[in-house]
């Protein structure tokens, strides 16, 4: 077996360091240990567990924006060193080390070899696609207002009024938890009937993402049972589980819908500049190497916010080429009406979910009208004109343009 | 069912906002939604499921050594709004709002309700010290020297060596996965019987921490194995993959061991002033009511630093007797030589683990001699006598102090 790795990238900040030494410390301290006084016999037989220095990019001086002295460090890690699960290759490269002055980690490129150990996202961008059998616009996801405390009546009307609006995809809020008026199988069950009923007006297929929770052991048994009560999608906080419990439920034959990863706590990991794991990672390659099909991030333009390079990065990683899994369908989220439209398909193209809640719910209209603004909104970028022409014929988003607005930048 | 709550509290920084607004928002958006609009009967209905304001503490002006405004926010959330798994509590107090702006973390009490669902550490401090036979000391632990690309009688040497110098535990590296060289079953065996041979010399136990590893929903089945195996600790990178995974291997019955926390990771949670969650919080109290029976985090004394106030609130959390679940050992790690046993044994009081790496391989006599020092350290503390004074009569410990110094401060 030739020698096989996969590269880690970190930016560490510090006034004086000497980056080139630490980034030999790196390689040799998270692999072998130590080097340099090994018996030369021994050295021979270690060769291949070594870490290696790929690149020391010091960045100082006048042309630093921060004033912060820093460098970008590429390590290589043999694959010999670690077992083909995202905990063993995080734990790897950035278990001790993050805890190690000021250091975040920017990118991983685990080897080919490393990356067929996972199938990725079982329907992906164009299975989702095919799914709904939408190949030309982006999607449009809309959230439920309000959740807790409901019971499944009314859930099931939110649910369908949603569905009237003409949505492809309708998601559980990230925070409804097994609870005794909306539990998982009887929740799927009225919400799917709820799909069916909008189908017959809409004539469209829709896609409802139930959120798989509870104990860890138990989440393969949790989405069998919501797939068994009609749920063709799952919502899953990824990072509140880990990576690994995304791979393997991805990996599960019996486990035949698309997930959508949510990035609940991912705010804890990515904002900081001296500590954590960026977005592009988190959010984007990892997440799509692990199975999700669909991958929700704070998008630059709401309330929650992202800045637009990193939410670019982010796209990228879930589209690109570059890594054999599947690309996983971008999901730029919160704060989103119907006037971002033109916006939202400028910077992502057409491989993106529009992603909504109060720009559904809060249409004056009500959800369904709140869903067809968006639908239109979509429509109107497609047929190239601006959402002002567009809207003089379409009543639905004339009201949500006069209430939210057209955002240009 | 009278209402019961579980608290948050969060530091959020921002040069203006209106602090108090922001926590209502917070309040109501992570559990009901929207509160102001709603109908009176429904409010009636869904004041069980709303988040209330504790306090809001604004730090301004002058008196805030770093110029930047900022405010301790609690929020108590009904525990009715979410299962009683880690991840549920921390989905719902910051799982979105992890991302909304410079917001941190800061520390949890959930409701005795919810704490009631967690068994917590199986041995804990005590236990561990029952399984061991030691009550009036300091534990010492050690860490393999290097364990990647090393064959199993090199291992086994490597665990022989530490064993004889009177340790009381051994872990492993936690970057030591499955491997052909040293595979989980026959790694246990051979360090067992490493131990046991250790064990007629010096006539004292010794527990060995197997690392635990691989995916996620084979973790029980892989440590019942290392525990058939004869394996009598466990460690684990509990970051890696999520607390529950940690709280379901405490709570299996037939997982009889004790199980170390490891912090792997937690560099890219707690460091930051703005984002993330905190290390008491991460470190100490999460990780004990996940059930763990020792923590390790990074002393405040070594290469791995963290500010000696936030290790002792580690510390606070893992001994205080203020939650139902036992007391879990504190593991201060990194940079630990026996000229820190002093200080160790000041900061944290008799009820430590004083766990070295390099300090017990890197002793001129062998890893053996290094064991024997840091016991020889922490005899002499317990006598009353200084370091200095002992090493006249103990040569290990004058070998190491040679070598080492020995720090005061």
């Amino acid at each position: 077996m030739t020698n096989s790795y996969s590269k880690a990238t970190y930016r560490l900040y510090d006034d004086n360091a000497d980056f080139n030494k630490k980034a030999l410390g790196i390689a040799v301290g998270l692999t072998v240990g130590s080097w340099t006084e090994l018996p030369e016999a021994t050295k021979e037989r270690m060769q291949q567990h070594l870490g290696q220095v790929v690149s020391v990019d010091v960045h100082e001086g006048a042309n630093v924006a921060s004033g912060e002295r820093y460098a970008n460090i590429t390590i290589a890690y043999p694959d010999v060193n670690f077992s083909r699960d995202i905990p063993a290759l995080l734990v790897t490269v950035f278990g001790k080390l993050s805890m190690d002055g000021k250091i975040k980690l920017i990118d991983l490129e685990p080897s080919t070899q490393f990356l067929s150990a996972f199938p990725g996202p079982k329907f992906g961008l164009q299975g989702v696609r095919n799914l709904l059998g939408v190949h030309d616009r982006p999607l449009v996801m809309s959230i439920f207002k309000s959740v807790i405390g409901h019971d499944l009546p009314t859930l099931r009307e939110q649910f369908l009024q949603q569905a009237l609006g003409g949505v492809d995809l309708i998601k559980d809020d990230e925070i409804l938890f097994e609870n005794p008026l909306t539990p998982l199988e009887k929740r799927v069950a009225a919400c799917i009937d709820a799909a069916k009923e909008a189908e017959r007006t809409t004539g469209q297929k829709l896609l409802y993402f139930t959120n798989l929770t509870g104990s860890t052991f138990q989440l393969k048994e949790n989405a069998k049972r919501a797939i068994a009560a009609g749920a063709n999608g799952l919502l899953f906080n990824v990072l509140a589980y880990g990576y690994d419990a995304l791979a393997e439920l991805a990996a599960d034959p019996a486990i035949n819908v698309p997930i959508a990863a949510h990035p609940s706590l991912a705010g804890a990991l990515y904002p900081s500049m001296h500590h954590g794991i960026s977005a592009p990672l988190l959010l984007g390659k990892l997440t799509r190497i692990a199975g999700a099909d669909l991958s929700l991030f704070p998008s630059p333009y709401g309330s929650v916010v992202m800045p637009k390079e990193e939410n670019l990065a982010v796209m990228e990683a879930l589209l690109t080429p570059s890594l054999p899994q599947a690309s996983a369908f971008p999901v730029p989220s919160a704060g989103i009406h119907p006037g971002l439209v033109p916006l939202i398909m400028r910077d992502f193209g057409p491989d993106v979910v529009v992603n909504a809640g109060g720009g559904v719910h809060g249409h004056p209209g009500g959800a369904a009208a709140g869903g067809r603004a968006f639908r239109q909104a979509v429509d109107a970028i497609r047929s190239g004109a601006s959402l002002e022409q567009y809207s003089q014929t379409h009543h639905e988003l004339q009201q949500a343009i006069e209430l939210w607005g057209i955002r240009t930048s």
